[in-house]
Parts: C-alpha cells; sequence; structure tokens
C-alpha cells in the first residue's frame, strides 16, 4: 500500500489531540522557551496574550506526537488485515509553520493531516516524497497551527 | 535601538550552542516522537541513521532555547551601557525548514541568527517585522537545521 492509495489527497484525516495542561507548558518552556507568558500564569495575564500559553514549539512537537502514535495504530489496523503499511522516511523538513492563535493552558489542540500531493523521486525509484497540510485546532475549531511537512515514503 | 541598528543586515550572529545528551535525546523523543532511532542506541544503529539522534523536533525547539538566553543576556548588555533592548513580540511563524543532518546522541550545536530583513508594517505604526535566517551546525561545521524565522518587533 502506498500513502496515496490509503488516504486520497484533499481527505483530511484527525490524527489524535493532545491537552495542554498548564504543568506541560510550563515544563516545556522551562526546557525550551523560558518567557513569561509561558511560565507563569501571573505574568502571562499582563502579556499580550493575556493568559498562559504554550510555546509555539510545543505545539509544534504535539503534532509530532499524535502522528507517531497514529501511525502506529494504522500500522496495526493495516496488519490485521493483512496489509502492511508504506514505510516512512525522514522528513526533510516543513514549510511556512504559522502559529495562527495562541494555545491556553487547559486547551486542547486536535491535529489533522491532508495528503497534499504524492510525487515520485526521479532520483531513487521506488521512493516518493509525500506533502501533507498538517493542522491543528482548538476545542473552539479554531485553527492553532498549520504547516505543510514533506516525508519520504519507500518500498 | 531597533533590531536593525543592532544587528547590520547580513552579519551572521552565533547565539549559543547545546549538547544532545544522549538522555535529553530518549527523554524528548518520550514525550513527543517516539521513534526507534530517537529511542533506543541499539535500533537507531540498524536504522537509515546509523545511530541514536534527536528529534527534529528537539533540534528546532534548541534554537528557541538558545535564542531565548542570547537575548536575555543582550537585553542585560544593553541595559548596562544605558541602552534600551528592541521590544520582540511573538512570532507568527517560519519558513522552509530543513533538517539537513541528522543531530547525534552527544553533538553538539552552534546556533546562529542573520537578520535578512527589518519592514514596517503599514497597518500599524512603529511595528516591524523582522526576517531571520536561522541556523544551526555540528562541531564538525556541518550544517543540521535551517529555516527562516518572522519576528515582531515594536516601540
Amino acid at each position: 500500500m502506498t500513502l496515496e492509495q490509503l488516504y486520497a489527497a484533499g481527505r483530511r484525516v484527525v490524527i489524535g489531540n493532545l491537552t495542554f495542561a498548564a504543568e506541560d507548558v510550563v515544563q516545556f518552556a522551562r526546557d525550551f522557551d523560558p518567557q513569561p507568558f509561558h511560565l507563569d500564569e501571573e505574568q502571562a495575564r499582563h502579556s499580550l496574550f493575556g493568559g498562559l500559553c504554550a510555546s509555539g514549539w510545543h505545539t509544534s512537537a504535539g503534532w509530532m506526537k499524535c502522528f507517531v502514535r497514529f501511525w502506529e495504530d494504522e500500522a496495526r489496523r493495516l496488519a490485521a488485515e493483512g496489509l502492511c503499511a508504506p514505510r516512512l522516511g525522514p522528513s526533510p523538513g516543513f514549510r511556512d509553520l504559522k502559529w495562527l492563535k495562541p494555545v491556553y493552558a487547559g486547551d486542547t489542540v486536535t491535529y489533522a493531516v491532508t495528503l497534499l500531493e504524492a510525487r515520485a523521486l526521479a532520483s531513487r525509484p521506488g521512493w516518493k516524497i509525500n506533502t501533507l497540510l498538517c493542522e491543528g485546532e482548538n476545542q473552539h475549531g479554531e485553527a492553532v497551527i498549520r504547516f505543510e511537512s514533506k516525508v519520504i515514503e519507500f518500498t
């Protein structure tokens, strides 16, 4: 099975959700993005954001967390049907990541993926490069993050 | 002081470095990117990467970790000279992030920033949008990550 056979181009697939508990927001910020509005409720209230919110790098990594779990589940689901999940390789990177709205402590972000394009790699027979639209929206249905990712697939 | 006055466009400024200790690589991967080549030395050896390496989301967040520290130091340095650091706001996102080479456990990545462009925001007098080239290279001088970030600045 190829990714394109499994997921029709243009079809949006929800891959999971993640709740950004205040302690997780603060822990990630301590490790990677120690700015007042990610660390302290009181200081965050007086910031541009108006409340404690997650580092954008945290909400990006949250997408990956959901994707890995989703992909393991998909591989198991396919195996149970006697099918073999496509082998996905490392990502060379992504494009145009946008943090569209703050993700506040306590928010739940639902992440989704849409296959935009699957292209054969001329230089590597049997390899493909897939372009995925990756999105996250909060519990109010508001888009909070969006980016385009590339994923290599080989057979 | 504006960012452009402090850092001439095109000048590369090293903002710090980060060593990706094996336990940090594994801890980040457990939290956000639990794939075998980020989790287990033995399985990583037999993977495409040939060794335990950091999640790309970890090396991206590492850039932010260095930037926040750098910026605090810069603000202190300027204050000591009686100058006021530009006020930087949230980033609306970034463009074209590329993971160019794996970052292996034990590698040290040196991160740098180059101001590419500072543009006044017509819609918000006194606000600017800065485009930064963000880069990381390993201890062998090989580029491992690169992206363009936007940062808002207001006076």
